[in-house]
């Protein structure tokens, strides 16, 4: 379980800046490790059928969004500089708002901008191996979307299927409701992940009560600084849907609201299990703690009971194996040669022996605990 | 003791998500565990007697509204999604709240629609072998109310015989004094609980201070994690009662809200019980090592000072158990062919010892502490 | 010092419901250690003399109100339903005040109701042996008010023998002023006890630095406990009193606004008191444990300089001990028939002791710390 | 050092009540350390010159006031209730104010009042080898302001020296801005003591690192103690200071209302410095914990080693030290008429050390760390 | 590593103050360590060039505001009073910024005055060697801005060079953009240095896995002494920043307050960083402690298991080691002259060992943990 557990480590980078310190603001630099940008479209209602696939010419968008009433421009990979910025005209998103997405490095929040909503929340990839978190950036507008994400793998699927299985209320509805879907998809992704986290809990509860072993610290550790990252993350997400709901924007219809405040509930939940699960290793690392210590007072007293029981009679035990010569003087070791010598001198290693453990038996160390 | 806590462990699902990530909202979706669904009316006031009894056909429903001033339609056990869905659509109730009751999996909270109120609240419900937690949703309209719940059992059964005996306040007043009169119950539900948790505390206390033994640890964990669990399902509950009574709604009369306010202060007092047995759990770990800690100190100073009593005698024996030939030189071993070498040497050794004893004695180790 | 403070030990119900869960609300339980009711008057002002003395007939309470300008109505003991609910009905007292009078298990809260302020306080009865929480629930209407507790002593005795005595402030000014009063002598009596167990804190600091004995462990924890409870019941104090001040009620005039004013600074300093006292009983916890580690370093530097200076030279001992016969061999234990074997066997233990010292020395565990 | 510290102990009466419980509000009671009272005058603004001295006659204050445009009456002592209460008079302080005075116990706060401003701030007196902490109250009126401290001296000697300089800012300025000087010097007096205290907690920090010796402890637990003294007495200054910016008083000026948030930003400075001054105390506890339990670890290891080396060869020597009689039976001890018996005991004995070396090596418990 | 570490040690003079407690508010003191100091003007816009360069005479100033749309004055070194005098009456000052210009130990403020904003902020100072925290004080004017810092070398060189660049936003926007260009580099500046911190965090994450010696406890206590050093800086801004863009000043444009926002979210992320850092820190040392712990264990169950296993074969040879003459009694140590004496002896030894064997092992300590 170890082992998975390593290979399923967060990767995150860390809010690590591109854009040098000092730079002018909305310059773009381009990660290391970002990757080719492809644009996708998703387009649906008025009269045209639902339009997917891959947008080869940029220009093809302002066309799209007139002939659909829904559209979703969905790019993935932001390796590709000059494609974004042409998107960024076309769709006339602001500089600095540009200058968030291709950083991938920004805290969840929401801007208001003349003529569109800049949302930012961070969702996890899971996948068998690995789990990271990477940036979604989304704009909003009065009829379309526009969503950017480092790589080519979501957990958006979903809500596509639901798109094109078409007569549903995604179809229906417009570009607000169509926002909620994502961020439902993003928060809802959250969950699985964390019952996973829950079950390792469990797990290393039952291991840590059984024995306490030394490997188990570090698992403990490293969960709670993947629940660390988790909630750097989480956490500015609560704060940003609750600036959605509160702030009510035309684009926003009553219906969509409702469905808002429901994520918001969810967003919560999940807040909720990070900050008791963070308690719950907080309670292991000290229940650990408490069973070492108890284990060492345990390993003492087994040492402390043999020594205090063995060491006076072997002292006495070596007296009389001293080389004194009785011949010499009659104070020389007399005891060697009298006749009850050896017998007494049992007695009295005996009697020495049996007083330490009444002795200790009254402390209560004989008792096992 | 230890053993009936065990069997009465806390289930809780923890917040487990039925709907996969990214379903269409409204999805229902039957939990693994889901018991069949029965739908019971009560319903009283009117020229109709009181009704009471299990609704076999749900458009049964609209002729009660009709001949009853107030209703209670009571459902338990989730596992007919197709029930709730026509009873859902007889209600008018939003497909958003009815996915919210059935998945089960919500945080207390109250939202306002535009013909009800839907309330979720979570309710212990407590045999004499287990202590479980269930959701408990309830939609309160201007004449009725509508409660869902997952299992048969619960905690509302003093509510219903006071309906039934009738004659009293809850016979005269409407839907929101009934409503009230719900989750009061299910609040006070949490006293006795919470009681025996505080004894168990208290008892907890007196074993640690009498001998902190190591099975004492797994059990204190298991009542923080306990704690833990039970404060995620009422924390909430509070800000949902304030939200009741701070945002006034039509259907509630001034008299149900002093009475809501009430329940408000029992949730308030429900918090304050259980941080402070927080508190005091975190205090007995802290006690549980200073104990622990201390034992250990004591049993390492037996042990210390049997050893520094005896270890210099032991080789001054060992010194005089060798066998240089005494007969081959002047130089060798000439104290074992002395006339007082024993005795001198016995001297020696007290001598030593009693040193040892003195040194002890002034760093007050030999002092029990 | 410790058998009086066990004696002292805060007894409190620590909020246990009387009504069980579930039961009407406004329901009266008689708790199982509620004593006898008495009802004792005390008014003046008007042309009428000062009127004291135990109330035998209830009825007398409306005439008592017209002839006196203040009236106040004392009730303690709570354990004749019939009584309380009488006076419930000539005084116009909400039922579910009159259940919060009477179960006794109140948070502190002040509730506007239409005649009435309904305020719920908790006393500190402190006699030289016992230290006990009582709910003292003062109604205020605008020229009597009504308190109730549920034992005879009390700590209002000061503001009673004030009235007595005539000619002072708190006769010529009304209810709203003699209840300012009673909230301040509450108030008030906690300042000793806690500076009781500032001298506590103060004496067990010292034992503790002084020597640190197992015994103190379990000091500190339950004064930790005691101040939780204080603190429990003190906290919403602060934030009643603030309620009162800030939604002002037509009955406080300016004057007693400005006195209630001195009462909330009194609260928030007895909550200074007792947070600055949790801290530094955790940190005496702290210093403990530390001064405790401590000394069990220096025990185990002892047993470990006493073992590594002897371990070594008595294992030469005891090869020089060894009965191998010189005779067959000249291989044999050629040293015991050296002429100097003896002195030489002997510088080697020296010089093996001498090194240990040396090493043990240049580690500083021969210096004391 | 440590003796500088001691001697510095900060000495404070912990917010004792000098007023029994339940006395009537206004009650005057004299410390039993109170000390004379005098009262200073210092006045100047209008035609008359400036008056400095001690009053006498607290009659001539009237005309006082009526001469000079700004007049300071300073109050040192608390002695004489006479005197005081005259003075209240004279001045129309309300004698709520005047018990606060008095009692000298009082939490920082600011009180309006019809015709004045009462304010209680604590001040430091810091003299070479005292610590203390005073409570200075002041009554701040249109033109003149009334101070009341304990003692003679105080950290307001700064700003009379101003005063008699003459030519300058507080001598064109009015009584409200001759009050903010005086919070001034307070505030900024707990700045070199601060810094003291930094000086101290770097010092512990260097020596606690280089040899965590357990005086050391107690160092740290006076210093926390001194800290959250400091914390209880400085915090409610920010908000005292903070509510008389908010609450704009028709006595207070645009331009002192400028100096006073200048005043502001200095006591947060305090507060940031005491809590990162706490935080690193609480960090020094931990690392002299580490370090004592890493010593404690070394300790055990040398015993280890030591004992696990020559416990087994010596047990060997004792078994070839046993007299069995060796020509009662072959079976009796051979190996001691064996030819080679001693060197191939001696080789037994040195393997077996050198491989319980090899293990305690490959464990690396050889290595020094 | 932890050379370099130390070299690059936060310096900074914890808010030293450097005017006596008690001055008069606006008196300017020169800091021990002020340097020389130098003007530097840059401006453009309007019909001149860009002017840059020292300023020789500062009655210059008055010019360059007219001959150009927007100037900075950039002021390096606090050490000459009397020039910084003159240029705060040249620029129309306050009296107080000046001082708390000068003072350079002012908490991060923003504060509004009649002509200018006055904004404290604090910059990192990161060169290879030192690592330093320097106050900026910033002056904002409708069409000019003063800025003050105490060394030569600072973080906003950057900003410069994109000046001097030309024909780029920072040209052609005015006073507010060119201040939040100067906040933005300082903020940004944080980030490198924060990234560093966390590779030393993983860097010391990894090394306490490995082997947890005692030289890293020292290590981690640097790193947490320093983010409570960066945290007291930085937290401020993010309230600094937050009251500039909540009290929207006249000066300040639309598009320059959507540039501050970008800055503000920057330092909310900076303070996420810190306080992961934290607490990871707080979580490593606990990780440390419970390593140690473990390897204590360890140690003690190696000494026990072989002590327990050595010390009763080692009594029992110690008995027949004695002398007692066999030839006086018959009871005397009849074993040694048994011709099956040794082997049973042997035997016994044996028998012993191996039992204590079976019971450590049944105790699961010769399992390695």
């Amino acid at each position: 379980m170890l082992k998975l557990r390593r290979k399923r480590k967060i990767k995150q980078s860390d809010y690590k800046r591109l854009t040098p310190p000092g730079a002018a603001p909305g310059t773009l630099v381009k990660a290391p490790d970002a990757t080719m940008t492809t644009v996708r479209k998703l387009a649906w209602g008025g009269t045209s059928p639902l339009a997917e696939g891959e947008l080869e010419d940029l220009n093809e968008i302002q066309q799209l969004f007139e002939k659909h009433l829904v559209s979703w421009i969905d790019v993935r990979g932001l390796g590709d500089l000059k494609k974004l910025r042409q998107l960024g005209d076309i769709c006339k998103l602001h500089k600095l708002s540009l200058e968030d997405v291709v950083s991938a490095d920004q805290r969840p929040k929401v801007e208001e901008y003349e003529n569109y909503l800049f949302l930012v929340i961070r969702m996890l990839e899971s996948t068998d191996t690995t789990l990271a978190i990477d940036q979604l950036s989304m704009f909003i507008f009065k009829d379309h979307i526009v969503t950017f994400q480092s790589t080519e793998n979501d957990c958006l699927e979903p809500v596509r299927a639901r798109i094109r299985k078409g007569k549903n209320r995604i179809r229906n509805a417009g570009a607000d409701y169509l926002a909620y879907a994502v961020i439902d998809a993003v928060i809802d992704a959250y969950f699985p992940v964390l019952e996973e986290y829950g079950q390792k809990i469990e797990n290393l509860e039952a291991r840590v009560l059984e024995n306490p072993e030394s490997s188990l610290i570090a698992e403990i550790h490293e969960l709670k600084r993947d629940l660390i990252v988790l909630r750097r993350n989480i956490w500015p997400i609560r704060e940003t849907l609750n600036n959605l709901i509160r702030d009510r924007h035309p684009f926003i219809t009553d219906e969509t609201q409702i469905h808002l405040r429901d994520c918001y509930d969810h967003a919560l939940r999940i807040i909720d299990m990070i900050e008791s699960y963070r308690q719950t290793c907080k309670d292991l690392m000290d229940l650990y703690l408490s069973l070492v210590s108890n284990k060492m007072n345990e390993v003492m007293k087994v040492l402390t009971v043999i020594s205090t029981i063995f060491i006076p009679p072997t002292f006495i035990a070596g007296v009389y194996g001293m080389n004194f010569n009785t011949e010499v003087s009659k104070w020389n070791m007399p005891e060697l040669n009298s006749a009850l010598g050896y017998p007494l001198c049992l007695g009295a290693m005996a009697a020495i022996a049996l007083s330490v453990i009444a002795f200790l038996y009254s402390r209560g160390w004989l008792r096992s605990s």
